[in-house]
């Protein structure tokens, strides 16, 4: 569904919280600003090693909190229904263009169902 | 928002995968079985002091997960924005009552979002 990196940087957006903080260091640093396993080290003088094992087993966790609660999975789920609402709402629009006031209150019901779209990410 | 009764049983739905075995079992036998302490001890050859304290340390887990990943909260928000988008298709489905083809795409756009929030909760 989505590229390793990718996949990481999504759970992460999930399930940071229940990351120790030095997880969350290690998985920011790494993942999101994208410095080296050894300028890692040198930020918490450990070793090479030393940090990848942290690397390895904070991504462990956030896949094990993937799999008991699946938010992810959730999201992208929900974002593809989003979708689909947006684009019947859209082609209703255009159908409906010359009808002023019932394509005011369907750009209305769009804006609600990005807002659902927007918080189930949040 | 909630009694605190349902709130510990929908947070329970939300994060029971984050418990223990244990905590889950006295958390179900209690809240959702409705067993008093006494007779949750008998089944675990504990005290009902014993039970007490892995029940409230079982809520204080699911409350401290709530903190930290707000689920239960996003599903009230999310609800009430869906609760708007299905009463404003219901609007636009009588209002158009007359234009079968149109009420027809509307009901099918409001079985999406009816999966929306089905979905949320699951």
């Amino acid at each position: 569904m989505f590229d390793k990196i990718t996949e990481v940087n999504l759970l992460y957006d999930f399930y940071a919280q229940l990351l120790t903080e030095k997880q969350q260091e290690v998985i920011r640093l790494y993942h999101c600003e994208n410095l080296s396993l050894s300028e890692i080290g040198d930020e918490f003088s450990i070793s090479r090693q030393g940090v990848y094992d942290a690397l390895k087993n904070a991504e462990k966790s956030l896949f094990e909190y993937e799999a008991k609660l699946g938010l992810l999975k959730k999201f992208a789920y929900t974002s593809s229904l989003i979708e689909r609402v947006d684009k019947q709402i859209d082609s209703l629009i255009s159908e409906n263009a010359e009808d002023k006031d019932l394509a005011d209150k369907l750009y209305g019901l769009k804006e609600i169902v990005d807002e659902i779209g927007d918080k189930e990410y949040m």
